[in-house]
């Protein structure tokens, strides 16, 4: 008899994910795919688990931005800050046939005072690998987080996007509202962490 | 002998904005003030507490968006959440003539796995009562909370703002990036909270 196998953690319910009602995004599908049900029998819609470190989950936000050398141990410190802190929802996509993760999207829960105490949601690191992009998957990924932001109670969610991906969170709902629209950013160069 | 007063709490160690040095941001200050130093002795920077409930922090707020009715039971919650969960920053100015709330802005820290499972901030929630505008309030919680990041290790910070607020926030290092500055919304029309 080997060793168990590690039981592996999610980052947050996956139940949640069975509550999103497709039909209330504006966002069109063709053909028809839900988070459940997202078009093809080997791809699979789920929060982040501990063991996606050995999934690729890292190689795969690096399509997206610098993402730079980070141990198994230093993942599932990050992972378990996030699970314990309870407002990341960060949601993968993988192929089951290879067991890598080939897209991801964050959505991050702020807790606010303003609005009755309300809270809301900030949609962030949004990928899906180069080879299965034009599939919808991005799409599929994104409406999946805004759907559950609703779902948790937010009364809204925005983003931060360069140019030319206005037209593809337009067609999902996002507004740029006139004059008021605008992203605005400063970079530090030095890192003082405490 | 009277009862005890309580004790307040600050949301977070005021011993932080000890540590901002104001050469280090672009912004110019006629007169020169800091977090330290605000420009007269009756203005105190410094950390959200418990009891600005009873100084009008709310009704501060109220001047930048909707509030809505908030108990007292209600704030000390949500304040304690926000404490526990350690990543907020509501950075509040105090007139001590009057014991009021004139302004605030909110630091925000997000946990990423990018940039090395960097950290990130964002600015929200910046206001300055309309009787204190244009005497560099609104400047001066702005770069602290702004220096307050890079103390905290963030290797950025961004916030979503007006058209017409794009002078100020440039005259305070923020940049609105060619083809990278726009934020998109989706405003929620039921609040199913779970
Ligand atoms: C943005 C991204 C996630 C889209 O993924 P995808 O799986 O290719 O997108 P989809 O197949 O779901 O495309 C949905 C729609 O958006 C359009 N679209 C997708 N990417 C686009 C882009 N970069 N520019 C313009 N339109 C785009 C598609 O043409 C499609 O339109 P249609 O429904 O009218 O046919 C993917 O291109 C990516 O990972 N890019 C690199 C990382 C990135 O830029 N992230 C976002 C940071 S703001
Ligand atoms: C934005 C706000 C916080 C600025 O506060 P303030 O104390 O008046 O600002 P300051 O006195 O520090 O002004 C600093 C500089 O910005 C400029 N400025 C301030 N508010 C401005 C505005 N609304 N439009 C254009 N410029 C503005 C000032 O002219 C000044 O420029 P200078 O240094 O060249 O003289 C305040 O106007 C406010 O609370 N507005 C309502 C809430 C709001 O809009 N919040 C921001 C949401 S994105």
């Amino acid at each position: 008899m080997g060793a168990q196998p590690e039981q592996e953690l999610f980052l947050y319910d996956p139940s949640l994910l069975l509550k999103l009602d497709f039909y209330r995004s504006p966002a069109k599908f063709n053909p028809p795919i839900t988070a459940v049900a997202p078009g093809e029998p080997w791809l699979k819609v789920r929060p982040l688990k501990t063991g996606d470190y050995r999934r690729g989950f890292l190689q795969s936000l690096s399509q997206l931005t610098n993402v730079g050398e980070i141990s198994e141990a230093q993942f599932l410190n990050r992972f378990a800050e996030m699970r314990a802190k309870g407002d990341y929802y960060v949601t993968v996509i993988e192929d089951l046939r290879s067991n890598k993760i080939i897209g991801s999207a964050t959505l991050v829960i702020e807790r606010k005072f303003i609005h009755s105490c309300g809270i809301r949601a900030h949609l962030e690191d949004v990928v899906v690998d180069d080879t299965y992009r034009g599939k919808q998957l991005g799409k599929l990924i994104v409406v999946t987080v805004t759907l559950l932001a609703e779902v948790l109670g937010c009364y809204k969610m925005s983003l931060e996007c360069k140019d030319k991906l206005i037209p593809f969170y337009r067609s999902i709902g996002y507004v740029d509202e006139k004059g008021n629209s605008n992203s605005m950013t400063l970079r530090y160069a030095n890192q003082n962490r405490l």
